[in-house]
Formats: structure tokens, C-alpha cells, sequence
């Protein structure tokens, strides 16, 4: 990661370097934690330790714990995203091992490591940190609402997975790039394992929503930006109140509306459209407005990772000419992600 | 309680009669639980007690421990909501007291009853129940926004604490007076401690929100009324996300927009102006259409408790020709609240 703008500590803060655990997957989605490491995290990757079986790879080299603690790794990171967020007995053994080498564990599953006895006993033997980056931590306030000095950007989508945590990190990496000072703050277990810190907001006690929000995005100097990853979706009936929550707590200058231009559904409601880039931005200003007048939309990231390089080209424009703001797809770059940065700025 | 139309139960379910427990309170305005539920609940209430140095009383008998369970009482229930949320040393040895005679405890406190030794001691000791009402159910799912059969009724409000407990509960009376099948849906401590069953939306964690709210109003037959409580405002900047969870998981055919006429800035937060009716009622539908397209306002719901009686009919004259949707204050009654209910009907 890039050198940051602000030293301010915020929520977790977890111990790299990381060896990466795929377990035995055989899937390439369920290992995107792996792959947003090893994407926007690399120099906090010192390899990758598989199951036999596993057939996905980051491309990083395989090691074991042992190999990994000898390069330095301080722990080994579950880079798996399984449906229900469990931990398969299958895993232990390798976790169990990690432990006993002298890594500390992080995962970002649903089931706490120390709810697994193998997993909690050796941890106690060996005198090793067992850290969940879905437990928020303790301390939040209700939010007040109040102004905060400094910059903040939030990422905002049409819906779930397309693309809102990508983009803040390509915004962040660019204000450094240009020198702006900037921090990524992080809102998700991927994020957070990315960042080395950041707050799980979708397991915030809901009374706390906008103050765990408001806790990660601190005053800081006035020419600082925070770029804060986003969450769910207004439009989404099974999230929306986590991302008003983080909308209000947030109280951003400037948001981006993260899309998907292949999607017209939301992902798992069939028959349950997307709202319009419109609409969305319409909705973000009004509800923004309230913690922040000066709100105003900085254009569109568009994920165009299934379409060609010219329908991507195509569909970038005529996003942008249909809104009157520039449009991007954060991964492409290019001069339309310049033009998007600097709308931001502006 | 007067009998509902539905006897499916869900959330908590809470042991009754009840003893209401003031401590030594002397702020009335501490005491909102015991009123809330002399008021509302008065069938399950047998009596109060109060330790020396009390000055406030609710005008139930007075009675110890020993002489409610004699009356027929389950349980003492905590009627104080003070700042913090916390459980005064004072209070143990009548806590203990109550256990040992043989009532279970309830509390809506954020301290769990269990965290305080001696009364954990006392409830393993004796076989009674602590139960804290702000502990969400287990098993609560994401929300999935799917249309449910039955009709809903939400209240939403300018503000927090200013009706919108109290207008569900009027509904649902008034409805199950005209022989509607109703149920009330508490979704707050002092809701759920009258109805004896209930939803903590506050406490959920914050990516189960909606699906909370649709646990707490499931499907039901067509004619069927659930009136469901409303939690802080979507203009509120602590607890607006709250308040979109409970509104996209309630899914409502009708609200009902709670306001006190009196009150111009949020409460707790100078500066911040109450939106407009007419902001709230555009801002609700929008939302609201997400998950029922059919959705529409009954009317308003005016706490005119600071106001005389020529004062409050002027309000409510004024805020119906302003709206053009009926406006009552259920807790005055009258025409102008029969037609709240016809409208909410309609």
C-alpha cells in the first residue's frame, strides 16, 4: 500500500506481511479476497499456501506457513469468501499448523476463529492472535451528524458487487499519485484486509450505523480527502440501511455512482430492477444534503470487465454524455479516469 | 392487551403480569417505560414498586415483591429509561429481592441484567429469567424484499420521541375496535414490553436490518393489519438508517407521518432543522415504492401534548388543509381521528 496522508489509527489494525490461505476452492469467485490482496495489496503479500485440491491461484508463490514465517509473513490471512461465511473442518489442520509456526490468523468469515476449538486452543498455546475484521470495534458513538473538517468522497452503486471498493481504491491511488494527501478508509472485510484497518460496517450494531462511519472518516486537515468504500446499495431492499448509514456518517463532498452496465437486475431479486443512474443520483443528493449541502455527484465508474474494449469505450461515453458528467472505468484508466479524478477534485 | 387478529408469534415473548420497577426515580421523564406501559398495557400491570426516595408514581398500587407474586405477577419489568442505560448499584438488592421471591426480570437497558453479578447469581440460584428485551432473536435473515401477503401500516416521524409508538398502538386498537383483524409490532423496548413481544431494530445488527422487519411482520391473511411501530427518522443523522431498514423490511401499503407542532430542530442537535411534512412524505414514498409500489400516506399524526385545546384543533385544522390528507392527535381522539383511520383504510 502506498504511503498514507493521515497517520490517524481507525477501527482494526492487522499485522502484515500476509500469506495468503485459499484453502481448497476450486472456484474462482469465492476467492476474491485473495485476489483484491494480491490487486491492490501486493506489497503486503508475501505468497500463497493452498489445500490439495485447490485449483485457483493468485499467481503469487506457494508457501508454507514455515516458508512464509521465514520471509517475514506476520499472518496468514483466509483469502476465501464462501457462502455462509463458514470455516470447513478440512481447513483446521492448516490453520492449526499457522498457528503453531507463529503466524497470527485474520479472517473476514462470518464464524468467529475462536468459536473453533482446535483453532482456539493452539492460539492459546502459542500465544497468538486470532483476529476477526467482521467484529467491529468497541467504542462507537451514535452519530451526531456534525461537520467535520478535511475531504471526504464515498463510493455509491446501483447495487451489491460491481465494483465500489475497486473504484475508491483507484481514486485513492490517484489523489497520491498527484500529491493529494488521501486515505482509503475502508468499510468492508475485504477492504479492511486490504487497508490493514478500516470498520465492518454491515456488522455494526444498527443503533451505531452513521457514528462507526463517522469514526473511520476523523476531522483531518482541510485539503485531506478520505475516499471511503461503499456499501449495498439505496436501491437494494436488503441493505439500504447500512448505506444511508454510511451515506450520513460519511457526509461526503462528493460521491461516485459505481454501475454495472451489463446488469439490469439486482444480483439474487429477480424481477427487482436497477434504479437509473439518475434516479440514484437524484436520491444520494437528497438524503446526502442533510449532513452535507455542499454534496454533489463527481460522475460514474463504470465495471465494464465483461464487455470488449470497444463496447467498454462505448458504453464510458455514452454514460457520459447521458449524464453531462465524466464517466470511467477505474481499470481501464485512461484519460476518461483522469477527467473522473479531476471532476472530483474540482 | 386487547386480543389480536394474529397469534403468530415472533420475536421475544415476555412473562406477564408484570410489577413495574421505578427505582428511586425523580424525573418523571425517566419513567416513560412504567407510563408506556400503564397506558397501553395497563391489563398486564399489577402494581409498582418503588425504593425510598421515589417521587414520581404511575397511580398503580403499590406493592412489594412478595405481595405481587401473591397477586398473580411473572415478572418485574425495569419501567425506567435513563441516560446511559445503566443499572444503578441502588437498584441490586431489589433486584435480587424480586428473584428470590420468584419473579422474573425484565429490562430494556442497554447493560445486560447478566453482567451484574449478584443478580446473575440470584436468577442461576433461584431458576428465574433475565431477559433483556434490547437482545435481538436469533436466526434473523438478510431481508429480501419479496412482497408479502397482508396489509402494513408504518409510522414514521420528523423526529425521534415525539408519537410514533404511540399512534401505532391507537391504530391498532382503533382498528381492532371497528372488528379489523390488527396486530401491533413493537419494534423499540418499551413497544415490545407492551405487546409482550417485539422487534429491537436498534440492537439488530445492521446487515440483518430489513430482514428484522420482515421477520416481525410476516405474511399474513389478506385482510390482516400489521401496525408496525416506527424507529427514529430518516432524517435523523444517528438513526436514519434504522429508520430505512425498518421501512423497506415493513414494506407498508400506508404511513402515517408522526410530528409535534412545537418542535422546530432535532432534538439533541441545535441547528438541525425538522424537515417539512411534505419533504418527509415525498422522501417516504420514493423509498417506500422500492419495495411497494402501491404505497401511500394516511395522514399525520400531530403530538399536540404541549398545546391547549383551541391551540391543538387550530394545529390540526391547519396541518390537514396544508396537506390535503387527514391530521389527527390520536391521543385527543374525536372525528378528525376516526377519519385518520378511514383514510388509512381506504
Amino acid at each position: 500500500m502506498k504511503p498514507q496522508g493521515s497517520s490517524e489509527p481507525v477501527g482494526l489494525a492487522l499485522p502484515s506481511p500476509y500469506l495468503l490461505f485459499l484453502g481448497d476452492v476450486t472456484t474462482a469467485a469465492y476467492a476474491k479476497t485473495a485476489f483484491g490482496l494480491r490487486d491492490w495489496a501486493g506489497d503486503k503479500c508475501i505468497g500463497e499456501f493452498a489445500l490439495p485440491g485447490a485449483t485457483v491461484t493468485t499467481g503469487l508463490p506457494a508457501m508454507t506457513p514455515a516458508d512464509a514465517l521465514k520471509a517475514g509473513a506476520k499472518s496468514l490471512v483466509i483469502g476465501i469468501a464462501n457462502e455462509g461465511g463458514k470455516i470447513p473442518a478440512s481447513w483446521i489442520p492448516a490453520l492449526v499448523e499457522a498457528i503453531e509456526i507463529g503466524l497470527d490468523i485474520v479472517s473476514g468469515m462470518h464464524v468467529r476463529l475462536a468459536s473453533v476449538p482446535a483453532v482456539r486452543e493452539a492460539a492459546q498455546r502459542c500465544g497468538r492472535a486470532l483476529i476477526d475484521v467482521r467484529t467491529p470495534p468497541p467504542g462507537i458513538q451514535v452519530g451526531s451528524g456534525r461537520k467535520r473538517s478535511g475531504k471526504r468522497l464515498l463510493t455509491v452503486g446501483t447495487d451489491c458487487a460491481l465494483g465500489k471498493k475497486y473504484t475508491a481504491l483507484a481514486i485513492a491511488w490517484a489523489l497520491q499519485d498527484r500529491g493529494v494527501p488521501a486515505d482509503f478508509r475502508a468499510t468492508g472485510q475485504t477492504g479492511i484486509m486490504i487497508a490493514g484497518s478500516g470498520m465492518p460496517m454491515d456488522a455494526v450494531v444498527s443503533d451505531f450505523l452513521s457514528g462507526a462511519a463517522e469514526m473511520i472518516s476523523p476531522a483531518a486537515p482541510a485539503d485531506h480527502w478520505d475516499i471511503i468504500e461503499g456499501q449495498g446499495s439505496l436501491y437494494h431492499p436488503g441493505f439500504a440501511g447500512v448505506s444511508l448509514g454510511l451515506l450520513h456518517g460519511s457526509q461526503p463532498d462528493v460521491f461516485v455512482v459505481c454501475h454495472d452496465p451489463t446488469r439490469t437486475e439486482i444480483v439474487g431479486l429477480p424481477g427487482l430492477p436497477l434504479p437509473s443512474l439518475e434516479e440514484l443520483i437524484e436520491l444520494t443528493l437528497t438524503l446526502g444534503h442533510r449532513v452535507n449541502p455542499a454534496i454533489r455527484c463527481g460522475g460514474i465508474s463504470l465495471n465494464t470487465s465483461a464487455l470488449s474494449e470497444s463496447e467498454a469505450a462505448d458504453a464510458i461515453a455514452d454514460t457520459s454524455a447521458a449524464i453531462g458528467l465524466p464517466a470511467a472505468d477505474p481499470l481501464r484508466g485512461g484519460p476518461e479516469f483522469d477527467r473522473l479524478v479531476d471532476s472530483c477534485l474540482a
